[in-house]
């Protein structure tokens, strides 16, 4: 039997970047690692050379451990990071607080400390709300720091930004976590190699975000500090994030990261964003598209706008996206690797079309 | 960049059943679901089409859960089916117990009441010497069974079997789970079609297993009494094992189950099973082989044997596999979807030469 | 050997209301329960009567569990009020947040949604901030809402109040747990029957406070919906929450709540922590006292006010009491059952002295 | 009002040593450590003193965490030894399996390794069944090993037999625990000192049973080798068994332990044990009991005892007591520190009327 095609590929919107498919290279890889036998669960070649191309990208010494989701990346380097009381101090909309149902704190075991932010990005102020009562054994103790890059409202840490953080929390005696399920963006967006914003900043562990970035499936929790992050193999196996073909995720990893496939599929997702933007703004400011504005900066693939009553329903009869906060007619649009000049346009084509002067 | 392949995809062995690589027409029907955009998360039109094939074998009503491996298929099933204050009664060799370093306990919150078996096979009256103690808020109550098929020990329960456990857990007011991992060896093995020794048997709940059956990873959970199970779409998600793109574990699933993919392949893994016994058999009948025997019967893909002293180890120096109970020189050998007859030879011969008399 | 008293139990302090010790009459009923034997767990004659007690006093059909402290029956009635996918709408100053060390999370794997207010109390408005999201697996169903009452600020909930929030709840799916620490408190500041402002006004669940009303230890969930929670004695138990000699806690809350003790106790509590706060009024009105102010409403048996730099710790060399935020010099003065107008009288001595003008 | 006495106190049985209520010199204690303020939650000067009174019983730098019950404290111990992702083996008849409701595992997140034993006590040879595996992710590791002492079976360890224990768990990187539910009698039966048979012995942590030794609820965490366990403050809270009028916990143990109250009440429980032992001895060998034999040794104050059909029930109108395998008739019958000579000797009585040949 031959693989059957259900969907229509031509279809493509602005939902999210793991709408998208996989990318033509990874299967490749995949394909390229099939036939005979590899031992299972993480002993083969290719989880073994993954080790290699990872320490090219975050240093020396760094370990990658494949999980299979975000979630389970996120929750499972959380606890390697933190003893049964600590808690975990981020943003109200993190992804870990907000889209993960509950399981830092029902599978982790994990409180999560929340602070509202403007813009999805913490600094050391805002950390400080949270962090306190150490020692004291009514509060769960606060000993971790979760930051997300690029953030869950398309926002950049810059390398100084994450440095301070990451100073804060270490002086604070807090490790620093940061969600990199879009960590490819804001490489490709900062025009800075991984670690110059990771590990030289000070960061402990990442969880490597590959889903989004063009792969079928697969992240990896990247411990840069060692001495931050205990018992990974363990957790990674009772938190049942442990893939016995595990090569498939490693292959996949590696034909990411081994070359610029991470980098190609990043900047073109960023540099749709910034078309779709561009866009608006000029249609915005040559009075083509009324009652537009936008929320956040857009600084790597998403983008969050105000739209007028209605226009958000009527887009999208044509473009699938979500609304963000529906009481106040923000919308969100997400650009992936996969995204193409002619989907912008098309779409800025449509926003002024819906947003023309009556 | 191409694919690149690292390993020598000729050397197999009989450590495991996922040594193995992906089949090929599974990656043709990736191939084949990729490009453009589907909704994630399990709206998409693969998953969508999923139902019909598994209502095709299991009967209509049938629902199936994708998610990523078998530890989270176990224990996100079992958490469906069962108040916080359940436990599960299980044999001693059950996989939940012994290899999935106390998932059901630590993520599932369950506790599992185990019996030790001879076979891996439990029956009523095995069953009944935990099921006891309903109301008694000191004890964990045992409001479900879980039955292995094949078992951890390479053998099957019969049709009969399992409605005899069926009816002896619904008259207890247990539930009935069937971690089927290798589901699709046993229905080769029994030749029935699934629905006979599950849901026309009593099942409420299996999990279906297609990673050793020949996929890249993905599993189902197969919910055949509804009322039995409860809150599966948040608890998978919560449990980590809600795929984003999960298009690419249908697709897997309806190429392995619309066709006879799933059987191909495990009759193939029985075929070589018998083969290999065979092969021992004779040798051990006309005096080839000396010293060796089995610990269990032969009925799916696995073989249980007891070898010589020293002679496992000095098989190891050609082909892969795991020592059972070293302290007996019992081994495990595993049959796959991509196992040989000139394998099994080969393999035969080995042992013939390791064990001819002095 | 006789009992040894270490302590100068002439010296009382306005930290906590747990810094007292018991009630003489609830000494005399532990005595009087002593002897002899009774069914341990639970099944014994105090514990049968005592649901006599709380059916008094919340209507026909009460059931009450007596468990061992405040953090243990918070949790424990939550984890009976939702399934494993809940959450529970909270005050970001919830005792359940901010002063368990995440035990409903990490015992009861709940997750908490909060909600800043100016005085520690919800309302239909703030939880909807919080209440959305129903059926989408990602996120944290919120399917309960939890109030304290009296609040943590030392605020109250009128009857009708809390039957706002009841109806809100109950219209979306949720339920409604109450806090209820001091709940003693509160219905002496109220002056209304217990019943009037938890099961009239639709509370489901109540966990009542003893410790801070004169027991020795001792709290009950009280379920005044018993639809609304499932599985309370298994629960109980594997939350380490069954006392083995019940009959002890059991005759303490009958000792409090057959009669008036409750009332006197809660009462006194209540009218000393009235008098300290007229008592600082006439201060800062007639001039004696300069640079003190209050931040919140005194409804119950709490004052928290702002003192000039220097003065808290001064007053601390001979009155213990706690800084709530030390950031804005705001401290807690607690009241008890055994607060004495002397000790008021004299602490407000003590303010006037040490704010002075110069 | 009085306190009301509800219960026939001259009414007792055999069921439970905590059926019992509470000794008069501990009521005593808890009244002279009432009146005034303490600061709550532990740092009063009742928990003050108990950390030299356990010195003084186990030697230099024992740590004693007061908790509400057993269940807490074995849960909460062992917590403090183990990470994540750690095994504790026991024996299948340990409290903890058997008598918690899966709380190690739900609460604790931990997974039990169970061995079955002819008495209830593990060896060496025992422990080594199930102590394996370490590294191998897959497998809960067993990292801690505990047993009971004296045993659910009534039965005890030599001091000698907890060092080989001790040695063998500590020669395999294992830690040792002590389920000291009912220590005193242990020591008031081996007649010697507490340290003797734990810190000398190897043990690394006991939880010291005060409920049943004639208090009315409360045990200790005891800490004998510190770097056995970690973060016991933070795990007390958040497991729900951190007291806030923590003095009365400490009266009690201070009541018990400073004095000899501790082993007058073991050791009379043990003595009533062993006159009804002798008692029915004496029964059966001048024949004037017919029928009965013991199931195991009586070396504490619990006797396990088969009786002829029938036999039990009638027993029962008279004296309570329970059941332990219904199928083989085995009863169990518990002495406390209030069980006295005229009680057993009624109860000899009553067995020999229904055993006496027709």
């Amino acid at each position: 039997m031959d693989g059957v095609t259900l969907h229509d590929p031509d279809i493509r919107g602005f939902a999210s970047d793991n709408y998208s498919g996989v990318h033509p290279e990874i299967l490749e890889a995949i394909a390229a690692a099939n036939g005979g036998h590899q031992v299972s669960y993480g002993e083969d070649v290719y989880t073994e050379k993954l080790q290699e191309v990872f320490a090219h990208h975050f240093g020396r010494g760094t370990q990658a451990f494949p999980v299979f989701n975000g979630t389970g990346a996120n929750v499972t380097a959380l606890q390697s990071m933190l003893p049964r009381w600590g808690a975990v101090v981020c943003s109200s909309t993190a992804h870990i607080h907000t889209d993960e149902n509950g399981a830092p704190e029902r599978v982790g075991g994990l409180k999560l400390l929340t602070v509202d932010t403007p813009d999805g990005k913490l600094t050391p102020e805002l950390i400080a709300r949270q962090a306190w009562g150490w020692g004291d054994e009514h509060r769960a103790q606060p000993l971790a720091v979760s930051i997300t890059q690029s953030t869950e409202l398309g926002t950049l840490y810059t390398a100084d930004e994450v440095a301070a953080i990451a100073d804060f929390a270490h002086d604070h005696g807090m490790k620093l976590h940061m969600d990199g399920a879009r960590l490819s963006n804001a490489a490709a967006a900062l025009a800075l190699p991984f670690r110059a914003f990771t590990r030289d900043a000070g960061v402990d562990v990442v969880t490597f975000g590959g889903t989004k970035n063009g792969m079928m499936f697969g992240e990896a929790i990247v411990v840069l500090e060692p001495s931050a992050s205990d018992g990974l193999p363990f957790l990674r196996k009772m938190n049942m994030q442990l893939a016995s073909k595990m090569r498939f995720i490693s292959a996949q990893l590696i034909a990411l990261l081994e070359g610029d496939l991470w980098l190609r599929n990043a900047f073109n997702a960023n540099a749709m964003a910034a078309r779709l933007r561009a866009g608006i703004e000029l249609g915005i400011e040559d009075g083509s598209m009324n009652g537009v504005s936008f929320s956040q900066q857009t600084q790597a693939n998403g983008i969050f706008a105000i739209l007028p009553d209605g226009v958000a329903d009527r887009l999208r009869a044509d473009f699938r996206f979500y609304d963000w906060d529906a009481a106040r007619n923000e919308v969100r649009w997400m650009c992936g690797f996969d995204t193409t000049p002619e989907d912008i346009d098309a779409f800025v084509a449509a926003i002024a079309r819906e947003t023309a002067a009556a």
